[in-house]
């Protein structure tokens, strides 16, 4: 097996330099913007008891984790595999304020199985939740985080889709679905299976109004869907006029904030349709299938924690942000260090701390390794020139 | 089990605000000292190969670790117990370079069982380590290191515990020891077992100089246990005596950096034993008995992952660090947050968007939640005067 000890997992990765660095500067960079925005930053632990992290999440979820025994007592442990759940517990059995609370966090999260093709089992999961405010204006504010987010990480093209799971909600209960049903045709409908869709609304006896409004939902995507669904679902019981008005209303207030921003709807989008409660969204870049963030509205994910807030958020996996960013080589830190001599020179400790405290990069020569600074990455020596000590370029000294 | 889904398992610690903070401060203050050093980022996977993880570390780390099954292979994974294996696979492996490298990672491990009463299972481990020089320099950057580390983590007090594996290998050798016996001693000598120590010096069937050299080691600790050892152990073989020269003089050379350095020695220590390959240290802090900081010499750890150059390098745990730091609210980032009022006016979004930039925390006032500023923790509102929008206290709006 020696040979095979570099061999990483599929789906796992390491970061090495200078790649770690951009990861870390674009780390910095987003955790600011959220701190600017208000936006408190909490660590949720790695590992956690399993009820904790798949409380109210669903099957996905439970999937998804990662399963270990704790010596300590013998109960079930998990690996998260989202930080939504553990951010939600810290809201609403730590912090329980009154006022909205913002919080933000970034971790690593471990899943059993890729995504899809290629894809990672350990994304660099990174997101902002406002908990304790229902409204177009947290909503607004979470879909402009996330754009702000995309653009930090140097992604300029990417456009929302935006959905409610009202809408479905809605329908399912006008037609008078019970909860297999519901779930059956969910299921399709996530796959736009229309033959399926169309056997199943056969099957459960639906005909007329509803039973066209429920076949039409799977097509009813696009930059027009919500024009289109006027007239398509025109015939809804309130609950789903309401949906398709506070979508109109949510993009209305969104171009206020971004007026180039590119939104598309997916009415039958309902990804964590389970504990999602209104709005769900997901970003996107051209030309890339796979959604890049994703969020949503999921009021009542702190009841199992001893208390509902209100609560809107998103999360992106950062090493995905990055292979979709472009010029971020800026990110990286001034890379232009000095090599200096090892002595314990007085003189010469002052300058090294003096340039390191200014933010330049100083390499100690080691003995047997003075004499190529280039090989060390190093574009300059410290050099004492009347008693002073002061980076030269090599070149300069070559030419001495 | 509803009560209860806000406990965490044992020793597995969630950190909130503004605690996250100043975690999140500390990082990057260390990361950014270890940059201005030339140790450059590498972020290992948080599981591996089992065999990956354990290379080289012997049976403890083993026990430490938690294991996994891989759903896409069926093979055994890790969670990462210790970085260390991680960091030297990438510069044996991946980086392969002549000169020598420094690099440096943070990250969350995990251990099944905590190390002691009340302590961690989830470490979050930062380190540095140089490949490729073996001497007094890069030992005692190192050490510097792990100095500048507690400095920066506010803790000015504590000392330094140096020991060398050169000095049992050299008397075990000298004294014939196989290596069961060897490990015997050994494991006696940690526990500083004295009457163990003697009955298994007899069972060995030792007598004489090397017998009482070998049952005097568990008490050659403390601040001149270097020139007790001068004669106590004056019968010993060559690198035994190499082993305590080189000690003095990197002890010498550290005082030349570091003048006030408190270093006592304890020649039995010998954590890590197996790999380690010379000098070994932990940092203490006065008062508290478990080491805060550990580290040493183990020239050969690349072996397995394909190629053996010279290591020496320190770990330390961040939270740790935290426990006993000193003054570090000073970390916390300027919490003078500004309310704004939610209104997308272009002369308010140009006043936001400059505060924020400047560093300052800038929150929207949610419907429903204007009123009361201080209870959303600002100490100023956004207001206009003659068409600027400017911060101002509260108490000046009160009065008005």
């Amino acid at each position: 097996m020696n040979e095979e000890r570099w061999l990483l997992p599929a789906g796992i990765e390491e970061v090495l330099p200078p790649q770690a660095q951009i990861v870390e500067t674009l780390r910095r960079d987003l955790l600011d913007l959220y701190a600017g925005w208000g936006y408190e930053l909490v660590i949720p632990p790695f590992i956690d008891y399993l009820e904790s992290l798949l409380t109210g999440t669903g099957q996905d979820l439970d999937l998804q984790t990662f399963k270990l025994t704790d010596q300590l007592t013998g109960r079930l442990l998990g690996v998260r595999a989202d930080m939504t759940p553990q951010v939600a517990r810290i809201d609403a059995h730590h912090l329980r304020r009154d006022v909205p609370t913002r919080l933000c966090y970034l971790g690593t999260v471990l899943h059993t199985m890729p995504d899809g093709f290629a894809s990672t089992r350990s994304p660099l999961q990174i997101g902002a939740e406002i908990y304790g405010h229902s409204g177009i204006e947290s909503d607004a504010e979470i879909l402009r985080l996330v754009m702000l987010t995309l653009r930090t990480a140097g992604i300029a093209e990417s456009y929302l889709d935006l959905g409610h799971v009202g809408i479905y909600r809605g329908l399912a209960q006008q037609a008078g679905l019970d909860a297999a049903q519901e779930h059956a045709l969910f299921d399709a409908l996530q796959r736009k299976a229309i033959p399926e869709i169309e056997s199943l609304i056969g099957r459960f006896g639906l005909s007329g109004p509803i039973a066209d409004m429920l076949a039409a939902l799977a097509e009813l995507n696009g930059g027009d869907a919500l024009s289109q669904a006027d007239s398509v679902l025109s015939a809804a019981a309130t609950p789903v006029r309401e949906a398709l008005d506070y979508l109109q209303q949510l993009a209305e207030e969104l171009h206020r904030w971004l007026p180039d921003v590119s939104i598309h709807y997916d009415l039958a989008e309902l990804r964590g349709y389970r504990y999602k409660t209104g709005v769900v969204f997901a970003a996107f870049v051209p030309g890339w299938g796979l959604e890049i963030a994703r969020g949503g509205r999921y009021d009542d994910i702190g009841q199992v924690f001893g208390r509902a807030r209100p609560a809107v958020g998103f999360s992106t996996d950062l090493k995905g942000l990055l292979q979709h960013g472009k010029g971020l080589d800026r990110l990286i830190r001034n890379t232009e260090a000095i090599l200096a001599p090892w002595s314990s020179d007085p003189a010469l400790r002052e300058a090294v701390d003096r340039l390191r405290a200014s933010g330049r990069t100083v390499i100690n020569a080691l003995p047997g390794f003075e004499d190529d600074p280039r090989q060390l990455g190093c574009q300059q020596v410290l050099a004492c020139q009347d008693g002073r000590w002061e980076p030269q370029d090599i070149g300069t000294i070559d030419n001495q």
